[in-house]
């Protein structure tokens, strides 16, 4: 089984190891000759949390029209990445079966503008980090969930057999349902732990926090009805205490001084909202908080 | 002319220079004994905008009972220590006219509540950070305020006659008027500077902080619409320009770790709106992530 994973950031990395621990065929797609190099002569190293260490022997490649027309698509960069991504796979005329892995739902819309007949999009839960161009740090197992959006399903089924222990990977069949309950989970703990700079737990830990995080929880439910029941407060916190001491994605970004994933996360969430006739209060004044961080750059 | 300045802090020691300066015979009562010795052996030391040092011979004492009874008290602790000075001036017996130069209006109700006859308020609009325990830094000219709270105006009138270039002084009519359009700047500026890590310029200057600075003014005008004529968006802006690399008292607090003062800006106006039957959805939020921050300590 061909899989080929475009974007070597630490999804891409994680991915990458686990399906070929699995025995399939993997080659990165990256935009760095140096990072294709790199993975190419030593493969990527997966660090577990107990500091063991493993190596996976993957093929990477810069160039589109060196990959395989068969086998799998697996996109794993940023949504910012994304269009410039699936306009050069319009160009080399990628037909294969595409799996979406971003953050947020902004590539939703993208992914369904594209020709491509087959696709797929999950939500990782997984905690990782990138240390190094070929090196991974698997910080905590998550699901990996997929769900199709439109196409022949049975040609992801080869990522669910790759499921184990340590990346359990299950399907559920509605993909909007998918990913605008992990996106409304991530406009709860990302944009609140940014600005104020707190782990995950402190949203439940911080007396203040939680009034704000209970607000929040309120305002999106009103918006998202049906997701109250399948989304209670307890799950969210839930989420927030097995990831209680992480930094939530858009505080790491933050931390780092790279852009935050605000349009995908939390200005998609404001325009779905929108198009329901509601308004945000609070999620609008928290959105307009994170983009002026990112205007004053790193702190 | 009898001076007596409670609290040698930033606003205590400026104030101590300025009427020692204009030939007053100032006694700061402090609460260390070291800090007491400090200025009766070295007196005030202020370095002007231009780094030029003066240096001002005035007492100190931490014993109330040695002060005199005569004279002008100007009461320049904290909000957060004013409570325990107040019953200590009560138990002494205290019936000197009082000045109050406190930030936010937290103060007023206390201080209406002794029975010190004469009564006014201040608000000081000068930049100046304490260096050492008998160092000011005179950052910024700005105008010191005055307005009579009860009894007879003449008792404050000596420290309108040390009005000066560098220390203007002007005397108005209605203090309640004076405090709420100052703890109204305070509100728009204070909050968003101390979440957002800006200097006051980066209001107007970051695209989405001046959204949210814009939205806060008329949220804010819209409670108390009758300070819109006196408190243009344009005036709030011009002070904001006048200490654009400043930071606001709240981030300075916020960034030496200090608890910043919150109940007496923030928490004060909030409740004047709930008088009114009035709610501030946006500062009453930016309150929340403003105790989480204390809360939290220091970053």
């Amino acid at each position: 089984m061909e899989v080929i994973i475009a974007g070597a950031g630490s999804i891409g990395l994680l991915l990458g190891s686990f399906l070929s621990e699995a025995k399939m065929h993997v080659t990165l797609f990256v935009r760095q000759e140096e990072q294709a190099n790199l993975i190419n002569a030593e493969g990527i190293r997966r660090i577990g949390q107990n500091g063991e260490e493993d190596v996976f022997r993957v093929k990477a490649t810069t160039d589109i029209s060196k990959l395989s027309t068969e086998g799998l698509w697996i996109i794993a960069v940023k949504y910012s990445g994304l269009r410039g991504l699936l306009s050069q796979m319009k160009e080399a005329d990628v037909k294969n079966p595409v799996l979406f892995v971003q953050n947020g739902i902004g590539h939703l819309d993208l992914a369904f503008e594209t020709d491509i007949p087959q696709i797929a999009f999950a939500t990782v839960e997984h905690g990782a980090l990138r240390t190094d161009g070929r090196t991974v740090s698997h910080n905590g197992t998550g699901m990996l969930t997929i769900a199709i959006g439109r196409g022949d399903a049975s040609l992801f089924k080869p990522i669910e057999q790759a499921s184990s222990v340590r990346f359990p990977v299950r399907h559920l069949a509605d993909a909007e349902y998918v990913l605008l309950r992990k996106v409304l989970i991530n406009c709860m703990i990302n944009p609140l732990t940014a600005i104020l700079q707190v782990e995950n737990g402190e949203l439940l830990t911080n007396s203040y926090c939680y009034e704000l995080y209970k607000a929040l929880y309120e305002e999106l439910m009103n918006v998202f009805p049906e997701l109250r029941q399948s989304l209670s407060l307890e799950s969210v916190s839930d989420v927030c205490r097995n990831t209680a001491r992480n930094k939530s994605s858009m505080l790491a970004d933050r931390s780092a001084g790279r852009p935050m994933e605000i349009e995908t996360i939390v200005t998609a969430v404001l325009r779905k909202a929108q198009s329901r006739g509601k308004s945000l209060p609070l999620l609008s004044m928290l959105e307009k908080m994170l983009y002026a961080l990112d205007e004053k750059g790193a702190t």
